[in-house]
């Protein structure tokens, strides 16, 4: 459980805006805000959700202390009425979020908070922050574990991660995408992902040769070992002397479970060199472990080629996602209450036609088919209407409304569910190795097509009928 | 100040390496680690150090809790009498460093640690992190405020970070690469960087009209007003309203210093036509921000092509250093004391020629002309080599030792500093601020060919003659 307080970590415009609806007496008004994001890491078909825990954390630890007070009044911009209020501020709204784990799209959303105006602004910050950082890495670990088509990947990148949290909340995230392990021992002691990791070079060059490290190592940790074998030259001495090491420490022991990791040089053929050295000394079942600048594209290579490697330790790749290291969620008001407690759909349009949002308070649908479990689209649709799986569906594109599609034999999944009610959780945060689990049956149930990584097919996002046309009358009816 | 205990954040091997140590008495043997990178981020021609003032709270924050032991110890690897040893660990070593701000480059030391082997093994981690992250984002920072000229830069990217940590101490790092604010309040509570922002387009859209949502902002705000005007039209609503606002609120309390922001759509176009608009009504003062996916390059081809911007708010471009992710600084083993308290250089070799290591507790020095102010190379010595700047001196390249160079009228500044000594801190860290003047005040010692962003000129790290002499004996030596 994260206890830090991280209230003051908003952008100072949510403070601003805050004061001025606290001064215009919106703060009473009920807001609706939709976390979402526009386009998928890396040109991929599909994203994973991931952050929803630390944000139940942060708004269950959510105040402000003297100090922060103390801060605020020194900028003389803040009303006294507002830093009185602050003092006693908690979350009071609903909060609606895809479970972690989810394979999500552009344009639905994730999240939704319906919140008076005040909570639901000063929460954007930190909300999109966990979002944007967990679902990055969460998507690009499961590029890269599914790249290694069954073979274990861990997640060695805390020393190149961006800050203590990419570290510690990164490992997490490429957990829930698969990844089994990773090297980072806090991620272990506080979310339980298994932590594991074999030596440095300077290990090695602490003996006087690298066999004494290797003997050294094999007799500490006999159940435990991979020796690292590229300190100095690894088919000359790396791996005969891990060899000599297993042979006479670990294998009279009865011990066969051990590998070896490289970590330089051209891997497909290295491993291809160790694996007959090892064979041929009668070491079948040792593993064979890969690190050094892998990503999905170079470990799906390493694979076609034939290399012999057993599992793959993957660092700044993926705990930077460096090949796509942002992800884009934005926090966009969709809807206002009125005086009379009535929805006010809000639209924020755009010369880019793309960046237009969907207004209202919305559901997301999911429809699977029955007979193949697949997911065939998603649909977003206002929050009072409601879809029977036992009548025909009919969707449409709403770029294209041309084109639509009749559903039969469906299943129906609202994806979003109550997270915070009246600012109660309401949620039971699930077991990570569950979301993990998930996750996995979750991607599995898209198509092949919507996961390839190059010009993956796009997956549909359709709005309801009425959606549509609220929609399409906002856009007509804009002007200010 | 950051209390966090962040001991466990290290990665597992180090404390399976340190039991190793721990039970083979190597733990009594100081050690010698050198922090430094080989490549600097975007190609460019130099990095800016960062992140030494969190290593300094972090080491004297260190120390294992009863939790992180039972944690340790329930993994059934380690020894009784290390677990014991953790509950009274502290770091007892020295630690030199090149001051936060300072321009780096490649294959030169940013940091060094002299301590007994588990302590120089465990703290790993951690010092990689903070150093490869507040580095790559200084540099980033220090790059798009090169490519402003003299133009105000501010960090907005909280929302798209890395993590907590990615948002609020990159802030702090952009800051020292030459930001002038951040949008992240926590920031600026925690470190005193400013922060500061306008409104967010849901503030415009909480209004019936665009114009009564500016003229609420000019009253609550009129010492610190920046409208954002595209939330519906740029050139059509949002100039138009803003200028009406400013008219109506804000010039007759004799305030002309406010600005607009410029979020969406082509900002170079649309920052002209507004510009004309302003002026056209008198509004001469009135500055213009532009933000939206902002970076050096996008920022000098706006300038280049007159845009009329006065301040930039920078996201997720700087606080992921989106194109170049990853700062790739290593933490390697130079040296070991014997028995006799003899310093026993060490190398590590690879296939990579530029992969192989400079042995050695070593000096940085740097030379500058003295006519000119300006940095003419660096130079890697032993420990306990000098330099008199009163006599010629000679420095050739450790690639192409043919090319010499014999310095004359110069001086010469040792880069690294001591910040511990036997454990204790021995260094003041100075105010942020100050930081910030001096990178800017070392960045300008740099000859502009390597500030180049294509292309730069490769700035010479020499190695002197002893040093090049001993690496080359160890890598003849290098046989296992």
């Amino acid at each position: 459980m994260d206890n830090r307080n991280l209230s003051m970590l908003c952008d100072f415009y949510e403070l601003t805006m805050s004061n001025g609806y606290f001064k215009n007496d919106f703060y009473r008004r009920n807001t609706y805000f939709d976390v979402f994001f526009r386009s998928i890491p890396d040109h991929g078909g599909f994203a994973i959700a991931a952050g929803l825990e630390q944000i139940v954390e942060y708004i269950q630890q959510l105040h402000f202390t003297e100090e922060d007070i103390a801060y605020l009044r020194s900028k003389k911009l803040f009303d006294q009425g507002f830093l009185d209020y602050l003092r006693s501020f908690r979350f009071t709204g609903d909060l609606y979020a895809v479970p972690e784990g989810t394979p999500v799209f552009p344009n639905e959303p994730i999240l939704t908070v319906k919140a008076p105006a005040i909570e639901a602004q000063l929460i954007e910050t930190y909300l999109l922050l966990s979002i944007n950082h967990q679902s990055l890495i969460a998507t690009k670990a499961n590029r890269i574990v599914r790249a290694a088509q069954g073979k274990t990947v861990l997640e060695f990148g805390a020393r190149r991660a961006q800050g203590v949290d990419g570290a510690v909340i990164g490992a997490r995230a490429a957990y829930i995408g698969g990844c089994k392990g990773t090297s980072c021992t806090l991620t272990d002691e506080r979310f339980g992902v298994p932590a594991g990791g074999t030596m440095a070079h300077s290990w090695v060059q602490m003996f006087d040769t690298e066999y004494e490290a290797f003997k050294t190592y094999c007799q500490l940790y006999p159940q435990n070992t991979t020796l690292l074998v590229d300190t100095y030259n690894t088919l000359a001495s790396g791996v005969p002397n891990a060899i000599r090491a297993f042979q006479e420490v670990l294998l009279p022991q009865g011990i066969t479970d051990f590998a070896i990791r490289l970590d330089s040089g051209d891997i497909s053929y290295l491993s291809k060199k160790a694996r007959k050295m090892l064979d041929d000394a009668g070491l079948t079942e040792c593993k064979i472990v890969a690190s050094n600048s892998l990503d999905e594209h170079l470990i799906r290579d390493l694979l076609m080629q034939g290399a012999k490697i057993d599992s793959f330790g993957v660092g700044e790749q993926l705990i930077t996602s460096k090949s796509s290291p942002v992800f884009g969620g934005v926090y966009k008001l969709v809807a206002v209450e009125n005086d009379r407690g009535e929805i006010i759909p809000k639209i924020k349009v755009s010369e880019n036609t793309a960046k237009i949002t969907n207004p209202h308070f919305k559901k997301l649908y999911r429809y699977y088919d029955k007979k193949s479990g697949k997911a065939l689209a998603d649909e977003l649709c206002l929050w009072n209407e409601t879809v029977d799986p036992k009548e025909p569906h009919t969707i449409f594109d709403p770029n294209a409304v041309w084109k639509t599609k009749t559903l039969t034999d469906f299943a129906v999944r609202e994806l979003q569910v109550p997270v915070f009610q009246n600012g109660c959780c309401v949620y039971t945060l699930p077991a990570l190795k569950d979301i993990q689990s998930y996750c996995a049956q979750q991607v599995e149930s898209l198509w092949d097509e919507v996961k390839r990584f190059e010009n993956p097919h796009t997956y549909y996002v359709d709005l309801s009928n009425r959606l549509w046309t609220i929609k399409n009358q906002l856009l007509a009816g804009v002007k200010q």
